[in-house]
């Protein structure tokens, strides 16, 4: 099976007001217009790159009314009020084929114990794992090869991919989307260093993933040293993301890949952190901060900061000296021939560079 | 099932030396005195939270002999020689619970080779792969869907969680704690440069994690060109940390989450590496040396030193370089001045600024 | 079992000219000169650790023709032409020993769908799942719990070790290797922001890795919005590296470990980025370009230009800006001193630090 679509399967989505030309394809994949082949669907979406539609290799062209062009040999030109509006429906579509919904049902491969409690409507896909007294809402999905440890709750409607780890006691709300290989309820990385050795603080806490959270692949969620590590409603979190014990994230975050936030760190709703941002522990970031990629975040940002850098300084200066520390040889060569002036009283002369 | 305790099972874990008031419900999670919410223990660790405690809404409350207040009504006050001690009792118990050991024994849906040799304490959970030559020591659990490679051998009392990989003629010493999807043996990343193309170096020697490492969720430890990429005794590695091949890390380490180090470089005993410090490879790292996070190490690091920054400098030093990174408008704008006076020979002038 | 070579089965690999000595156990591993215990093998690759042979502890040495010295008891020294030729044979021999191929056919363990078409020559290993409509090609290994989604296509000669997810519709060329808990065809990360909330943008792309890419433990690879992310023929990944949506990597291109490449981007072929390098979206790297660790990649890259640092910059400018960086407080106080002088009108005095 193939992801495809016929033209009047496309047509049907897309409702044209109008149609040039014809093709006798099915459609295989979508691309922008310069990038597309025989076989793609591609979309006008911005004005400016109208001149790329004519050499565009597209099967099916989703255009506005405003475009008046003819469609080349084999090729379909759909005319719609939205091409943007009109690629997005195409889209939903695709994405409801490249997910069909698997049966409701325990796979019978799944290790689940008798003590769980799995709503009618869930799906426990193959070599899935579910330990006494989880709980497994309506509709949920899990893969294939997910851990569901002891005593935890997967709110309804959440779908969690191949290889997830949910460990004990750890909580998701609703619509949770948790992407391969992620892990929720690690222990916090918590010693005492006694005698020469590094003694493990027991982590006994949990991971409470709010409704609406979506966690991107191999990202890491470590349970509380007690109490609860928290990530709020509607938060979407990128791969390879690391979020420590004790951890509150707001609501409608947006964390990106490979960020790393320490122990007991609290960022409020809106927060946006860039790719590789750290930040330490005990930190508190305020409502709707941002930060730029590999900010290095060490103390409190106020509210509404949009910081960069290491360590983190407001946007604006950090772009300034950014250009600044470009020109460090320039202006160490110029106070040295500061210097060479001020020695001999001489302001005229031409000071050689003695660098 | 919950994480639960009933308040007589609170009073004989801490062992008050007073009670005061009392309260009907059960311990359902513990949490910082402002935190509290009715059900949870808190506890008073540092006197100068002092002032919370009367707000606290805990169900009960630890606090030190010296404490006179009066509980609220339905909370219970447990007075006891030292609360954060009392607290950590707690918690040990709580971890027990966490993790009830499982039955020893093999699940049936595990694969283990009849030519692996498995200790009868160990547990092998449900979903496992053990391959044959392989050695599973005395208690050693193995959570779920674990995997275990050719010839490896994990010594006695170790502990795997879901989902972690340990490639074939590896070693764990005795209890080692690796978490969910942890990755112990792929290969080192090494290549010879020939005709235009990148030709595999054959990854052929071993990782050996020594007695009481841990590793944290989602880490990797490669394996080396030949002999052997080494963790220390006792060392602690956090999540998503990259071991490269051929690196040899001593004892009592502690690498924080996203840490990378590259091939060959060897930290001495007693290293500290802040969250995502990269350090170079053939690099050495002198015993109880420390990196604040993000650092940059590309060059060797003495014993004892204390260093930050993209590339590593002495800690203070970097301090300072900071703070004065920040004022370089400010410095090209008094060096411009200077300039200005040094070609008017005029020190008298009010030099406008012209940036 | 053991990864053992018996004197003779060395010798035959290697074929030496002459032979020195002798020793009667089994080769378990090759070390260094300096490094290498009894049982070891070693070589004398490069001539300046020359003066490590005598000491060496190796039970064989590979040694050049012009290597003079008599061995130790017990000690075989075998002579080559090449000793790092040599070398390379005798570890080929131990990589095939390393991972013995397993047998062809299915697993009784794995959850196949009689709707994938596995190649005859194909082995799927213990507890894999794969989908309906996956093809596997001929030779294909996939070693245990390896998640191949629906329709997904991997190519002949495939290896994918435990644990790795190739999602639905994603496509392997030939000889690309996945080491464990790789995961590729994850949801790209795209939201709009919509009514104070962050709305799915949906991912119905695909990913693409041509013949002879490798990819490290734990590395993610995202699905694109529409389209495709590509990974060229031949590219080396390592381990933890995020590559993101629509972003085209070229040929032969090398990602150290913890990369991340943000959505869009694109590497030309031969790219080669270092350990933690971050680069933004919608930039595009130069063929042939090189950035050091932890470099901040935000705008284009020439082709074969070589940078480094946050935000890179040329590489010997960077290197100069370090070192003028350190020398920023000695800055500081000269510019004091030019200003106390140019206030004063005297050249002459001797400008006291006021730091």
């Amino acid at each position: 099976m193939e992801l495809t679509l016929t033209t009047e399967e496309v047509a049907s989505i897309v409702e044209p007001v109008a149609r040039r030309g014809s093709t006798g394809g099915v459609v295989k994949g979508i691309a922008s217009l310069d990038q597309a082949q025989p076989g793609d669907l591609s979309f006008l979406g911005n004005p400016k790159y109208k001149t790329q539609v004519p050499e565009s290799r597209a099967s099916i062209l989703l255009l506005p009314e405003d475009y008046a062009g003819e469609p080349r040999s084999g090729q379909l030109h759909l005319v719609v009020r939205s091409p943007s509006a009109a690629l997005a429906k195409v889209c939903a579509r695709l994405e409801q084929r490249l997910w069909p919904r698997p049966e409701p049902g325990i796979h019978p491969s799944a290790v689940v114990s008798p003590e769980a409690q799995i709503a009618p409507s869930a799906s426990v896909g193959p070599l899935c794992v579910v330990e006494s007294g989880a709980r497994i809402g309506e509709r949920v999905q899990l893969q294939a090869q997910v851990f569901v440890g002891r005593a935890a709750r997967i709110g309804d409607d959440c779908w969690l991919m191949a290889g997830v780890t949910v460990a004990a006691e750890c909580t998701l709300g609703r619509r949770v989307r948790l992407h391969p290989g992620v892990v929720v309820g690690a222990d916090g990385f918590g010693y005492q260093f006694v005698s020469g050795r590094h003694e493990k603080v027991p982590q006994v806490g949990t991971v409470i993933l709010e409704d609406d959270v979506e966690v991107g692949a191999n990202s890491t969620l470590d349970r509380a040293r007690f109490s609860r590590t928290v990530v709020g409603e509607g938060t979407k979190i990128d791969n390879l993301v690391q979020v420590a014990h004790n951890v509150t994230i707001g609501k409608h975050c947006i964390l990106c890949a490979q960020v790393g936030v320490s122990g007991s760190s609290v960022l409020e709703d809106y927060v946006i952190l860039g790719g590789q941002v750290g930040v330490s522990g005990h930190i508190r970031i305020g409502k709707g901060a941002q930060a730029g990629g590999q900010t290095g975040i060490e103390s409190h940002i106020p509210a509404g900061a949009r910081v960069q850098g290491t360590l983190a300084l407001p946007y604006m200066l950090e772009r300034r000296i950014q250009v600044l520390r470009k020109r460090l040889p320039e202006l160490f060569k110029r106070v040295d021939a500061l210097e060479k002036t001020s020695a001999t009283g001489d302001s005229g002369q031409d000071p050689a560079s003695h660098e």
